[in-house]
């Protein structure tokens, strides 16, 4: 398999959760969304969306958008599993984990910040109120639902990571970069530190990747 | 089963859509969007992050975010399916239907034309862009994926529909209701007719519901 990746990219970070979890190796083909290298033809032609991440397979066959990815790999590599074994544990763990893939996530995303910045003529002050309204409001709606919900465990849901923790990590990661205080949130930032101990977590982080630019390299 | 719907609400189509598919017959609660009756304390019982769509079960537990609703449907409820038997083939419907839901639509809904409305103070001009532009991505980047792949078929995936099938007669409603010429986009524009040409896309049309305001009602 080979790995399309970038360092920053949150659904990138997703999908290198999932592979560290179920202990699978691929080659990493880093791209450089700063230099626009997700718009090269080279690359339009593994993705015609120009997005990352892309996983191909050994026969050439390119999958595409993180979650689409994530229930690709439970299916071949089951073990050990992302998703409860009950259909109703897994309608919650996928609800969680397309709060922050199509609510919290799109909002804060290069392509949209580009239309604030050139379209919208937005100034920084106004880019950062933007960023922090929609991280904001959905660390909100996760704490709605992890805070009241029995089935929360010391992961999203129960004992074992799930794709939920696997996405909430990343929203997170993003909400800590704005220096936001999880205070208000106390069930998403214990759940988040918990995950973040896994080294299957830690060790996809952003700023722990060969990509990242070494200014920004968390020093162990 | 009990269905909170509205209308107008691109999630609450997709779920229409597969209860038809698969013949499920539900209790229906509109929830009016236009007054707020998503932010009333009864609703917010129902779902703490206050959106649509959401089905409850018969035991009370509560389904949200409308692809885990359809995942849920499709694991209880698998006849006729809206997944390929293989998971190549899952993993690119699933994709397609992600491609709308975490990319197009969450930049298209009521909360972030509000927040563009107050705290940006864009006119009509500024939004109808915003709109317009996120909607030709999206139908762009359907495109790019759809008339390139040998296994698109009739639908979007072969010759039955799919979840992907689900997810973008609603993208396409969206461009159609902005007077959006489909012309560019050929694969999207044949496979939305296609799929809306089926009685259980067709009932499940925002303008064809019980809650459809009557000015708006599809005449038939």
């Amino acid at each position: 398999m080979k790995f399309f990746s970038f360092w920053r990219s949150l659904a990138s970070f997703r999908v290198r959760i999932a592979l560290n979890l179920k202990n699978l190796s691929t080659e990493i083909v880093f791209i450089d969304l700063d230099t626009n290298a997700h718009r090269t033809d080279d690359y339009r032609r593994v993705n015609p969306q120009m997005a990352l991440p892309a996983l191909t397979l050994d026969d050439g066959t390119v999958l595409f958008q993180s979650l689409a990815i994530l229930e690709y790999l439970e299916e071949k590599y089951p073990e050990p599993p992302m998703l409860p074994v009950d259909a109703l544990g897994r309608a919650r763990v996928r609800a969680l984990a397309l709060m922050v893939a199509c609510e919290g996530h799109p909002l804060l995303v290069p392509r949209v910040r580009r239309y604030l910045d050139n379209e919208l003529n937005l100034r920084d002050a106004q880019q950062a109120a933007w960023r922090r309204h929609w991280t904001v409001e959905t660390l909100a709606a996760l704490e709605g639902h992890l805070a009241r919900d029995k089935a929360t465990g010391r992961f999203c849901h129960g004992d074992q990571p799930t794709m939920a923790d696997v996405c909430i990590v990343g929203h997170v990661t993003v909400a800590l970069a704005q220096d936001i205080s999880l205070a208000p949130w106390p069930t998403v930032k214990r759940i988040f530190e918990t995950a973040m101990a896994l080294p299957a977590f830690a060790a996809a982080h952003p700023l722990a990747q060969p990509d990242t630019p070494e200014a920004m390299r968390t020093k162990n």
